[in-house]
């Protein structure tokens, strides 16, 4: 819920959809049909929740013309094709946007940076040497833009975020709290039993409308860089290594992570805690589902798994028992050789039958 | 260890325990068996640690009545019914606590907030407008509280915490460094091969006594709130998303992660690296062994699994050989098909044995 | 790519190699083979790159001498026995590294702490009390040094980093941003079906040449210390809970996770995900590949795994239904029945075949 205020005519304006009942009704805010009262507007995401909506006290429902038709106690409703679509392109309107404008007192700016005059510099910002940010682009407190990083117009980049590795971000680009874009890949050379430390040199290159949550970490590549490409959507607490690059449109669900130099097409669908091995590639359209491990280059688009759903831990203590046998156990053989078993007994039958 | 000075008598009657031997024993620290001198106390931890308790050099020993008779060779003890409960008690007279109070100059506190007088604010603290932190709460260093945070009494917020998203946090609660708080959920619609972004305007509720790791994101709810409800606590790197609610005193161990809309039940526990599926329920009393993958609804009570521990690796890659046949392979019906080809063999033998 | 220029017999005697063709070409930047331009110096790591070495531009190559031979077309080269090690080598010449020194006029340092006179602190630093930061110790902005930490020589600790819990670092270490480092560990007492808090009174000990990387949680001790030993190298989002131990030269990949108490030996390998639980011990030189799950001590050196690559997902589907019919099927049995029956079925048929 939120302060702002519309009438609810102004808000099927705003989502191109038909207005049934009161056009100057007040709505403030929009809210869960559960937890809806009359001055709020909530949405029906299909059949499923047609219960809740005739129980729900919204004023208002964004529904589609044929759910509208199963709601007869409701008076008031935007009808759209897409209630889901229209609910999220409302929230734009009910946000509490950040308005502040210009660079705190308390920012330290090297002299060589740019700051666009309407973008904001939140309290103790630290941006490096030829650091370059955008119109309208606002950082909040505590982020360090490190040396020659560079950042597009209207991006938000949250508190305590680090951006460093000299990365280039484009525009529209949302960066959430305590994230560090361009830290060091994670490279050595193994000589003499020790561990030597290739410095990276590689850059991030980050498109537009990309959006990556918070704690997450994005590192610098090795010598090329590591690049998100526009339309990317990335969760909390994901890693992506040094040289990845991502294709458009691709979402990454919270806690997965892509080593190093692996490539992933357009479209593609991580779920949560997803592991991908360094050095491959995933085609286009590929979904992976949640907790699963890619060791391995997927060519043709379609839907991956690896990672098991729950049992009884009793059941799955015994399943881990023949897990631990089933190495030795020739699966495929011992069913062709029950199959050639049943034949020989048939065949010892109707032998004995014809003895008769 | 720490630098803090009591008498053996004094710490006896902080956990209402029996002193046995020297009343004026001064004790300077608690230790562990192994690294405790004759100025520490340490605790045994059951039957299992006599043999470390006998080659302690420590001053004194909590110990309950029955190890006592086992430690001939100690002389001073505190005699309690639960050692690591008495243990966890006298940590936090060990403890060296954040004394300090007040507002440090560098702090920027937005004019329309309300700060409790015996409150401590770090430096470079950023407060937003209408926040409100309670009285004997700790923030320290460069955490941002966004506009509109509440914060009760006798919390401890460590180094660069972000809270954002209006969040309310009760009392007594502690939130380790770096740690997100109302970061924005990965709510998008998919539209026309694009993501539209759903601006979350749900907040979170964190309840008294709750306890939050370091690098953790706890996101805000979509148009309701996310919740933690009292005595919940969390390990470090967690993972909760947007309207997730999490009964009292569930434990939540490292790693984990909760996706969007997921009810915890109270008194749960989850271990390491498990991760839960979106829109589902876990009932009251459930653990969860590590590394599992919570995939549906559990309304029973007990212990669920699917995380496999180690193999060696070459036993490991003959296992995955098979586990690629297995779908192929009908077990239930091979098991059935032995017992019958088993039948069938005895009756041909018993049909031969009578034809002899 | 950097800014930096150099020679091309100044970089063959850098990694004391043989040069060959023109000693006065200038050299600007390393780069991949793909990316390089007439002024950039590649590396040709092995015969799988021979191809993409001649189709590059490089002005010159980092080669054997057994490469060398297979590449007429380019001219110049500087011959090493180990490429790959020269390239490490030389990355560090073409590093943008931290000049500056000194102490930032907005750094907030305790008067009892100990600032070497070069050693640098960033803008926003906030150092506690008897702290101690050594030579040519680069710290960058918005660090917190909590009281009692020290920092040895050398020791680069980026933006954001949290170091608390009295934690020693010794020299030549590198902390990536936002790391939280002797934050408290989760140690709890269960009673009365609370969970109370034991406060952590331990410390970190981090050795000479570790590497952690961004992101990255490492737990203070509950009362002796979590112990990193030298040369350790730690990637982003890597959970080290309180009382871990880990050896020389132990390589731990991103998003790994070492329960409490675990020991680690010396030259382990941790692949990207792998969780270990607590209270056991893994031996000198052991390999754990990604996404494996170690739930019990491991004595001898060796590959060990439990994380299962990507089947296509209806595939995976079935492999699930079977490995929940798997606890009942007594797979070893099966493979003795079989045989068993086999025999009974030669018997009979010799038999028949006797009669005839």
């Amino acid at each position: 819920m939120t302060s702002h205020q519309f009438y609810l005519d102004e808000l099927a304006r705003l989502v191109q959809g038909e207005l049934i009942g009161q056009s100057d009704l007040v709505l403030v805010g929009l809210s869960s049909l559960e937890q809806a009262q009359s001055q709020h507007i909530s949405f029906v995401n299909g059949e499923k929740y047609l219960q809740e909506a005739r129980a729900s006290h919204a004023g208002a429902l964004i529904v589609t013309a044929t759910l509208k038709n199963q709601l007869n106690n409701h008076h008031n409703f935007i009808v759209v094709d897409n209630p889901y679509l229209a609910f999220a392109i409302l929230t734009h309107h009910f946000e509490d946007k950040v308005l502040k404008r210009g660079i705190e007192a308390t920012a330290q700016i090297a002299d060589s940076a740019i700051i666009a005059d309407n973008a904001y510099i939140g309290h103790y910002v630290v941006i490096g040497e030829n650091c370059v940010v955008g119109e309208d682009t606002v950082i909040q407190s505590h982020v360090q833009l490190d040396n020659h990083v560079e950042i597009g117009k209207a991006c938000f980049i949250d508190s305590h975020v680090t951006i460093t590795g000299k990365a280039k971000i484009a525009n529209r680009v949302r960066v959430h709290a305590n994230t560090v874009i361009g830290g060091e890949g994670f490279g050595f050379a193994p000589y003499q039993g020790k561990w030597n430390r290739i410095v990276q040199l590689g850059s991030v290159q980050i498109g537009n409308d990309v959006r990556i949550g918070s704690n997450c970490s994005i590192d610098r590549g090795a010598l090329d860089d590591t690049i998100l490409k526009n339309g990317v959507i990335i969760d909390n607490l994901v890693q992506i290594a040094h040289n990845v690059v991502i294709g458009e449109n691709t979402a990454i669900a919270a806690k997965c992570g892509i080593a190093g130099s692996t490539v992933i097409g357009k479209n593609c669908i991580l779920a949560g805690g997803v592991g991908v091995v360094g050095h491959i590639n995933i085609a286009d359209n590929v979904t992976i589902t949640g907790m699963s491990m890619v060791t391995k280059t997927i060519s043709v688009a379609g839907s991956y798994s690896s990672g098991t759903g729950q049992f009884e831990s009793n059941h799955w203590k015994r399943t881990v028992v023949r897990l631990r046998q089933l190495a030795d156990v020739p699966l495929t053989k011992i069913v062709k050789q029950l199959d050639h078993m049943q034949a020989q007994i048939e065949h010892l039958e109707s032998t004995l039958k014809s003895r008769k």
